[in-house]
């Protein structure tokens, strides 16, 4: 159950409330609002004078539901470059899967701004399966991506992997990427909720939609309304493609989630032959925003070489992603 | 292995090669097609003088590999109405899950008239889980669907459920459509391969991509080359949808096959609510086909009444999809 | 629901009830026993005074449900050979894969004789995924299979691949296996249903339990009340083993379903390494029997050459599983 | 590839070939072992003279594959408790999901003690689904175990949740337990590999057994030999039961690696009623461990009520696991 009381309600009698029905507080400019158990239900009307609002929903999907708040909530990248609520735009996020070189995140950042893209993204810590392949650059890699910013205007998206490096990510992104392998993580999810930056929450392969929509109530009741979810396709008995795009799982979050979605077609199937046609398709459903890998050379790229587009195969595709978002009254940005 | 002799070759010669390889013949116009089991991968340098083609595949996809025949089939439904090759078209097919009364179906056909839709769909011998559920009207549904095929002009689509009947929807239907559960049938494969009306086969939904094609190979090597793929969602993990629609897995299949695919996006969510989204995700594939179930009233259906549309929702998604189909250079018949 | 009539009942009464409530009737030996579509819950006092027993059940498990019959059913394969009920028997049925020649089976025939198993299994009609692979010896195989009972005392078990034989084998076999594949046929389900010969039904590699027991319900309701189950693996994600062996389903069928359980771990793991400690396992469950493939000389099998165990490996097998089955109160048979 | 070098190399060789192969190098008492990325296969024949050891492999499992070190690797978690090497010992370790207090877990210890079980478990940081349940004693809950430990000579092992709090957890625990949510967590498996503590690495519910035998190496090439895998139940389409216990799995890690495998049947089938079949088919596969969930009051346990035995049920099923182990050649300690 979700409790909204008034900012006259004396910070005593919150926290009293809180404890006794075992609630999560986040402090709004407007209210308290207080988030307990779902399985508390009925109302209490002994606090009837400093209650705004009272919703009872039915299991552990809460602030991100549509019986809370039910308009799409709006999410600010940066002062013109804003997602969700009426706005209709579908935010395209390109780049490598990793940061490799100066030579080559520059070159990504100078495709981006020559087809206009907004947002860069590009890996600095890689959550790889193996000890003994590329783990990522590290904070060097988050120093080349502050350059990109500052150099070309762009903002940028880059991947938590485990706590030891969260706070880093924090302080040199636009929009913080919490992994399908981390997005389980307590210790992540939590600094995410205390940092005010979007958050784009990836699906674990493994996650159903309702764990998926259970870790964003952590970051959301943390006190950072800025959450995106991230689908990134699910593992399945499917072997030919490297996983499974879950299209009826982003049909249910838009129906019954509050939350920006994003698409990730690239990991999804896991070759680049793929990924033009399900870009279109991800745009079609009428999304928020869109995740592309895309390599200056991908046959040479330390990660993720099978499912990354070159910058020509990238720039067609682009051209062909307008109409297709015109055609369900989005417009890409 | 795909080896084409040309029609010189006698028939006896024919035989002596097929029995020494294990090969499946197929009688064509211009040639004997003779498919081995793949491991054969070697040319056959002592037939030289007969053989037009030949062609090693890795695996089991032979007949329906883009490695035999790189273009796309074309299969006519009519006179009129033709999908894959180059036609850029996209068939609308609609209609309800079951044949439930005349009444019923009548009005399914007059919505289809009304707004253009030249395939009607729906079930005579329903493949129910439950021998207490409602099992279809049988062969009384077929010479409904008869009947509305012949005061109406529509094609007519209907499944098998399993061999007891498959002569009768061989008879009576336009499209022979093979369901999920029976797509591993050899008894109604086999039958389908001796008709030469177009079948499309839908993918079992724990139906690995690899087993779906081959599946179709008993078709092609029966004889009948009227083979259309239907992806209708695979089962996962994931339980707030019906099943999980997988078009990475479409992605491959027009990558690696020459048969056209038609996408039932109804089956794969299971409810009303996500089928408009998902059939213009679909559209924006580039496919060659859809199936979506609409019922006058899908409260009182009496099979899959949670993912029926409305005749009012039908006709407002059917409405938006053409300028989908357009921005991916496709048009809806 | 489950209503039970009592003998006297007139059959026109018993009729009209089944109509109107649109039941399917088993007449028993002591009841008429009517199924209803299980949304039927509530009781009909106005039959009263026929009414031996009436049972809601919360799904479409019925006949199979331990609410309706709460004793494990007993299932008699000989007059010395019977599983289920308090036999805590575990019957061993070993075989080829496939039939694939007098002497193959008759080697395999001996091993039995030579070990004391009872059961001998092996396939005629072959549910093959390609069509360009080795598809069984059919009616010919059978024939081979009638020898081998006559000759040495065994009970035969076959499985029925489509519709199109399943006449052959019920004739032919003293257990009617249904294939994985070919479960959810209700052609070959309302066949098996109409003979009293025990039936062994596979789950599908991508059938939940809940259907599985319904696929059962079409048997049971059909009159044939000697169904065992059989699980074989199921089809995940992962892909180092052919299936997944589920046994925490064989933990909930034991639990909540009145019908024998027999397990199939060589078709489980799909390779011959890990098939005795499978079976050990299985046989700790406490469970009514056990599917072992074994051939001659594996390396040469035309199906399933990875999976089945030669001689030696099966005689070694043989020897430790007693034990096993003492140490939970079962016996080998 | 795997290399062992002797001693006798200088420290600025070893890392000049580490650098020069991309490899880690673990400083054993006898030999430096570096571990390359797997791609690299062919022989060093520069280093002849310094080369121990070299060996090849197929994939990204290297230091735990049997083709480097074929037998079981031996794990001490007390002097008078090893596991693993040729002891054939299989472990049992209980007690609840959570310590809720000290009360609780005093009775869970005091059932140890009168049962003869050596290894109590609890979990202090709970990794939950919702933030809005029960997250764990935190330290105050280790505090407690230690205290277990003081009292009773039990040895310990609990879980590590995230990164925030792994120091705590190797301080106070006799065997690390990385859960099903974190065994992709870099940060959490470097710090396992720093410490000499046997630690216990759960497979995610969607982790394959490939990645899941790579998050063992790093561990291994961190330092830390006194890897233990725990197979604990994938995800699977199947809900009656809670996951699916992968014993196919098992026999796959039981033959390609030289890890220890403990299994977790409670946390597979969720369901308190089946833990006792599958305990017994766990240990007939022939395995190293158990962990059991038991609670003195499951009905009010904090997490996972209904998958935990009551000691009563607990006790009966310590009472029959014995003759279980004797008949594979184990025994229980």
């Amino acid at each position: 159950m979700i409790l909204e009381l008034n900012k006259n309600t004396s910070e005593s009698l919150v926290n009293e409330i809180a404890q006794k029905h075992e609630a999560i507080v986040v402090n709004e400019t407007n209210a308290y609002v207080l988030i307990t158990p779902s399985k508390l239900k009925t109302s209490l009307p002994e606090y009837k004078q400093y209650i705004i609002k009272e919703v009872a929903v039915p299991d552990d999907i809460q602030l991100a539901s549509k019986l809370y708040r039910s308009e799409k909530r709006e999410i600010k990248i940066a002062d013109h470059l804003i997602i969700g609520g009426n706005t209709h735009n579908t935010v395209m996020i390109t780049g490598p899967c990793s940061v490799e070189s100066e030579e080559q995140i520059t070159q990504a950042a100078e495709l981006c701004v020559k087809l206009g893209v907004k947002v860069l993204r590009a890996g600095a810590y890689k959550p790889r399966t193996s000890p003994y392949s590329f783990q990522g650059m590290g904070i060097e890699g988050l120093r080349l991506l502050d350059k990109m910013r500052n150099q070309y205007g762009l903002k940028i998206i880059s991947e938590v992997r485990d706590s030891t490096h969260v706070q880093d990510i924090i302080d040199h992104v636009d929009i913080i990427q919490i992994g399908a392998k981390a997005m389980y993580d307590h210790g992540i999810l939590r600094a995410a909720g205390k940092s005010g930056k979007p958050v784009l929450l990836k699906r674990g392969f493994g996650t159903t939609l309702q764990e998926f929509v259970q870790s964003a109530e952590f970051i959301l009741s943390g006190g950072n309304p800025n959450v995106i979810l991230c689908e990134r396709g699910i593992r399945t008995f499917e072997t030919k493609t490297r996983f499974t795009l879950d299209l009826c799982g982003v049909s249910f979050l838009k129906e019954y989630t509050n939350l920006p979605v994003i698409l990730d077609p690239s990991h999804a199937i896991g070759y680049a032959y793929g990924v033009p046609d399900l870009t279109r398709a991800c745009i079609a459903m009428g999304i928020d925003g869109l995740l592309i890998e895309t390599h200056p050379n991908p046959k040479v790229a330390k990660s993720d070489a099978a499912q990354q587009l070159n910058f020509e195969e990238f720039t067609a595709l682009y051209k062909s992603v307008d109409t297709v978002a015109k055609a369900v009254g989005y417009k890409i940005v």
